[in-house]
């Protein structure tokens, strides 16, 4: 096995999951966010940089890295842990997110999907069983099923068609999956925002018996409210004794409310790209650094944050590097984006293992949203 | 006294000088090469960084930094060090270069500089005392006289005319530098391509007694047989108990045949900004690293080089990530480089110590430059 979910404890407040996920390269405390290393980099970090600033287990992502240098030249180098050094533990996605977002033209097949590349415009094609096959040779510890992620306001009857391939997918993926003790092949819950669609999809991954589950076609354009309906509809139909991974969300509320409904895993590129963008995640909410308002400011980004960035630089410092368009600016706010997010998962964690989390939801609502 | 220099080995091969450059915030072995931190970052570093791949004595251009976030806002911090929180030893320049070199428009007058903003096209002014009153706010140790650099080809009347303002300027700078047990104020030698000029200014400068000189208005575009006849000029000249500061030289052979003319220090953008655009300085030779050629590569970047990113990553790794525009191939090229410029003075200073330098030289004109 390539790995194995515990549950710990369930908060008494709100039934959301304190548990432990056992994987090859360590074992981690959920509800876990994770970095996004889509090219095999964490976005202006390096490993011991992403270690601190994790809890050890980041995803890489299967299109970006099948296109370029390719799979077989980080499989010639032991998969993306011995191409990039991180020594902690990996995740993929399957690629078919990229293949429906990026690219503009694809014809759906049941064998797979064609589709352009997204710069160069050169033909591509996807199958389930590519998917899984790259997925190998990246080589993560857990592993995605190559799904087809339609828009959220998709007909019904295009939804049930796509669901039912999707299925079918799965199905073909899982067969041609064979390194299934190093690597654990989640199955993926698709249907939109129809009830009956993602119960009878998160059914049929049961019965095929995956050892964790992912949550797609979420975060993806639509209102919190619809993204939140969906989580309760499953929140029972999951299976407790396995992950439960909410695929693309990190934005504190999100995270908080797909807790609540029973979610174990999230990521999302969110807390790089806005510290990219000169915007600070703090305990007393988002901060625009660029902001003339800390020119002179000789507090920290977060007072109440003991990260090595908030420990040592000021405001008007980190501004200046903005200003001056100096990346460390870009790479200091990236580090402290994500020691928060690592914070905020461990205060999620504590406050489950407390039953107290409709407390901690609503002190973060105050502090970080002003609600 | 801010500094002390001790002469400890000249090189009986070729004059070469080994010494120590004691400052209030370390004692360097020189020759040393100086990293630029133009706005108090060394580009794409951290200070942990820059101390492992630096001898700890960084710059720190005045310029940049007067006009942003402005000196005050560094003084404030309690200059340079307090502002990037870098707790090694600091130079900076008087800003004179930039005037020169970065603005089109501009005039001089006795009194100082009307130039235009190298961006906004605003209307600045520099004089001797300004630019002493910025560098005492931005606190490093050594510090500059605020000079003319006229371009080399200029005529002879008027290079003489310009070498006596800046002996003017140095005069008045030294008049106007009152923190002086805290920092140093080098004279900086002028000239042009002129024996005679370049004689007169560094005697002058001399005759002021400056506690260390520096040889400004070279590796400006002229050829390198002209930069060396000046230092060839220059080198009885010079105080021998005095460091001598060949400024912006930072290429391989120009720091050998400096370092035989009598030079102790010596600072360039070369080895960070050939990093940027995927260079790397090896025992080799200089490496294309986005090349076709390294795609599957699993050699590290010098095989000869000790440093974390040649025990650590490939070059197919680190031509992946600026194939993929990843700001951490710029960052771990930038930290190789300056290493390599590192281990270089190391290298230099042991052929110092055993009256070996021609044989270095020989061996690093063949193995770097293939001649």
């Amino acid at each position: 096995m390539a790995i194995k979910y515990e549950l710990k404890h369930v908060c008494k407040q709100t039934g959301a999951r304190y548990g432990i996920l056992h994987t090859k390269h360590g074992s981690f405390e959920t509800p876990i966010f994770m970095p996004v290393g889509t090219k095999a980099t964490v976005k202006t970090l390096e490993n011991s940089e992403i270690k601190e600033a994790s809890d050890g287990l980041i995803l890489g992502n299967t299109y970006h890295l099948w296109l370029e240098p390719g799979d077989e030249i980080v499989k010639d180098h032991g998969g993306i842990r011995g191409f990039s050094k991180w020594d902690g533990a990996l995740l993929t996605d399957s690629g078919g997110f990229q293949v429906f977002s990026l690219s503009d033209i694809r014809k759906i097949k049941e064998e797979g999907v064609e589709f352009r590349h997204h710069k160069s415009g050169a033909k591509l094609f996807m199958s389930p069983e590519d998917s899984i096959r790259i997925q190998n040779n990246l080589g993560a510890d857990i592993i995605m099923s190559f799904d087809e992620c339609p828009p959220f306001n998709s007909t019904y009857e295009y939804m049930k068609e796509s669901v039912e391939r999707t299925l079918r997918w799965a199905k073909r993926g899982q067969i041609e999956h064979k390194n299934t003790a190093d690597q654990a092949l989640f199955g993926i819950v698709q249907g939109g925002p129809h009830k009956d669609l993602r119960i009878m999809c998160a059914e049929a991954l049961k019965e095929m018996d995956f050892p964790g589950y992912s949550i797609g076609g979420l975060s993806v354009g639509e209102s919190k409210e619809e993204m939140y309906k969906v989580l309760d509809y499953l929140k029972d139909v999951m299976p407790e004794d396995k992950p439960r991974y909410l695929m693309g969300v990190g934005t504190p509320d999100d995270i908080i409310e797909g807790v609540i409904r029973g979610m174990d895993m999230f990521d999302c590129v969110n807390p790089t790209r806005l510290a990219r963008h000169g915007s600070a995640m703090t305990s007393l909410g988002r901060i625009p650094i660029k902001n003339q308002l800390y020119a002179k400011n000789m507090e920290p980004l977060d007072p109440n944050c003991d990260c090595k960035v908030c420990t040592t630089y000021t405001k008007s410092y980190i501004r200046h590097l903005f200003k001056s368009e100096e990346y460390l600016g870009q790479r200091l706010v990236s580090y402290h984006n994500l020691y928060f997010l690592k914070k905020l998962m461990k205060n999620i964690r504590e406050a489950i293992k407390n039953d107290s989390l409709l407390e901690f939801r609503k002190k973060l609502y105050r502090d970080y949203y002003k609600r």
